[in-house]
């Protein structure tokens, strides 16, 4: 069905029809000139992103179901990434031309989906025509304790620094996916094959929001010292961490937690799994620090890695390699997975 | 200079080098994963708003400053139509590659102007390539308290429809500038002269916010029954209040606030001043109810008009000739200046 036969106040009502409140903290959502939230006993936490089709996401291998989920995890992680629980999203879409009703319900599929994992509200957003492609404004709103909130500026020399899950399987499953593309470009295949990569591939299409990493903080009273999402590669949010902090980093090449298929499909496609993991982004794992007190507790919990420690400014940032050379990191955020912060 | 060559960290230090906090309810602003709000004492209010290039806006004529200027104004008219106050805002740019760093410079200054005269705080945003065109998402959030929220629901039948400023400047000044577009073209003005018709340009490229209206409301001790700003025409804001509040209106032609030169520039054009009125949108102006009892408090405000009034649903919404004819009002949101809530 084209867009333009419901309307555009068709069309939001058309959207927004299955919405239910699920947070005390909306008042109201969608329906009004804004949403009106009630964060009376907490700090509010609000961020912001950005997804533009051809530059963060390509549809001739991204489905949209997986895409709308995938939009949800990018804005929800910045709110875990300050140690806060997301709660509200809203979502803005500029369509071109191509774009049918059916197009963005499977799009809102993946959004509701996601939204309902996670407890969040979809309270509001916007539509536009575009000139070309697709494009996506995507705003969440969560909330901390104020004692909670957990920033990037919080690193202390002798901190040990630990990420959750693995990293650069998300840019290799991307790569795979823009190898794949010819095939399932004219096949007109909405859900590509997983086959034995098919963690690769997902890692890619649709990651997954490491609240759960918030939630065993929480279980295990540990506040994180410093903390940021990955998204971008490990070497720019390091390099985040350090120049908020004020301080230097090493981190141990062998302590990298890469996925064992990333070195077999890395081979195939002549890509480093280190350098996918430093660089690729796209992973949206949490980095974050702790004091050295807090390593019994930390080694306890399955799926952190304890991959280096914080040093002092003079020292500078490194990855250290088996033999101990230091290698000086370097931001190559938006050099390869585009997603945004 | 290019945007590559400050690279994007490098570009988000350069449009936020300038900020600072003007409100206590910002705790953190620009900096890390999430800005951190405290509203502890009030509800907050968020909205959203996208604005397309070539949809939404014209760069040929449309200076960028009047244009960041003018986002501002789009984001926080939504946190006045609930009655509340705009505090904070967040901008996401999608920039196309002919975007160097002084033209989102000469953009900014423009939002920095608006946020200065209205104490808001730029807290956030994203930044990502576009493939063609620029692209503005705008999230703005207020607070108000609880009993003076003001819905689009809670029109009663009697209630006085008032509304502020004028009406259908800005749809006659967008008209007047397309109609100028290929003198403007080739000739690289940035600003066009506004000359005699300069408040109806002015009106398209850089509306007022009617925070001012919101200030009276408080001085006065008014608490208008619905409200919604009027970004799409008087026809669809009305019929949006109808809806929600379960009612009908009377809406009387010679009651509309309508600047003399519409006519003058109206009848050059070949647009009717009151078409516009109803259907042109982009005002921002204060569509609101209240209750007959405060008729000589809304009497005695300059520059707010008593336009009609609410009846029952079953009689419809209507504008009522000086006759006393009465045309049904239908929705042309959209059809017009593009605009969105």
């Amino acid at each position: 069905m084209d867009i333009s036969e419901l309307g555009e106040f068709g069309f939001i009502d058309h959207i927004t029809r299955r919405e239910k409140i699920k947070n005390s903290t909306t008042t109201a959502g969608i329906g009004d000139d804004a949403a009106v939230l009630n964060f009376t006993d907490k700090e509010s936490l609000v961020s912001t992103d950005l997804m533009v089709e051809g530059i963060d996401f390509d549809l001739t291998y991204h489905p949209l179901k997986h895409l709308g989920y995938k939009c949800v995890v990018v804005g929800a992680s910045d709110i875990c990434a300050m140690n806060g629980k997301p709660s509200q999203i809203l979502i803005s879409l500029a369509l071109s031309a191509r774009f049918t009703v059916e197009m963005v319900d499977e799009f809102y599929e993946g959004v509701n989906i996601a939204a309902l994992e996670h407890g969040i509200d979809v309270i509001g957003g916007d539509t536009s025509a575009s000139v070309t492609g697709f494009m996506i404004s995507i705003t969440t709103i969560g909330s901390a304790k104020k004692e909670d909130i957990t920033y990037r500026h919080g690193a202390s020399i002798n901190d040990l620094i630990c990420v959750s899950g693995d990293l650069g399987s998300a840019y290799i499953g991307l790569k795979l996916l823009e190898r794949e593309k010819k095939i399932l470009t004219g096949n007109n295949v909405a859900k590509p094959e997983f086959g034995d990569y098919s963690y690769l591939l997902q890692r890619a299409l649709k990651p997954m929001l490491r609240s759960d990493v918030i939630e065993l903080f929480a279980e295990n009273k540990i506040k994180p010292t410093s903390m940021i999402d990955i998204s971008d590669g490990l070497a720019s949010e390091i390099l985040h961490i350090c120049k908020k902090s004020d301080v230097g980093a090493k981190i141990y090449i062998d302590k990298l937690p890469i996925y064992i298929k990333c070195y077999e499909a890395g081979n195939e496609l002549g890509i480093d799994p280190i350098i996918s993991s430093m660089n690729g982004g796209g992973d949206y794992e949490m980095l974050f620090t702790t004091s050295l007190a807090e390593y019994e507790k930390i080694k306890g919990i399955e799926g952190i890695s304890v991959i280096g420690h914080i040093c002092s400014k003079d020292e500078g940032a490194a990855l250290v390699t088996k033999e101990g050379n230091e290698l000086t990191i370097i931001a190559q955020g938006h050099q390869g997975n585009k997603e945004q912060e």
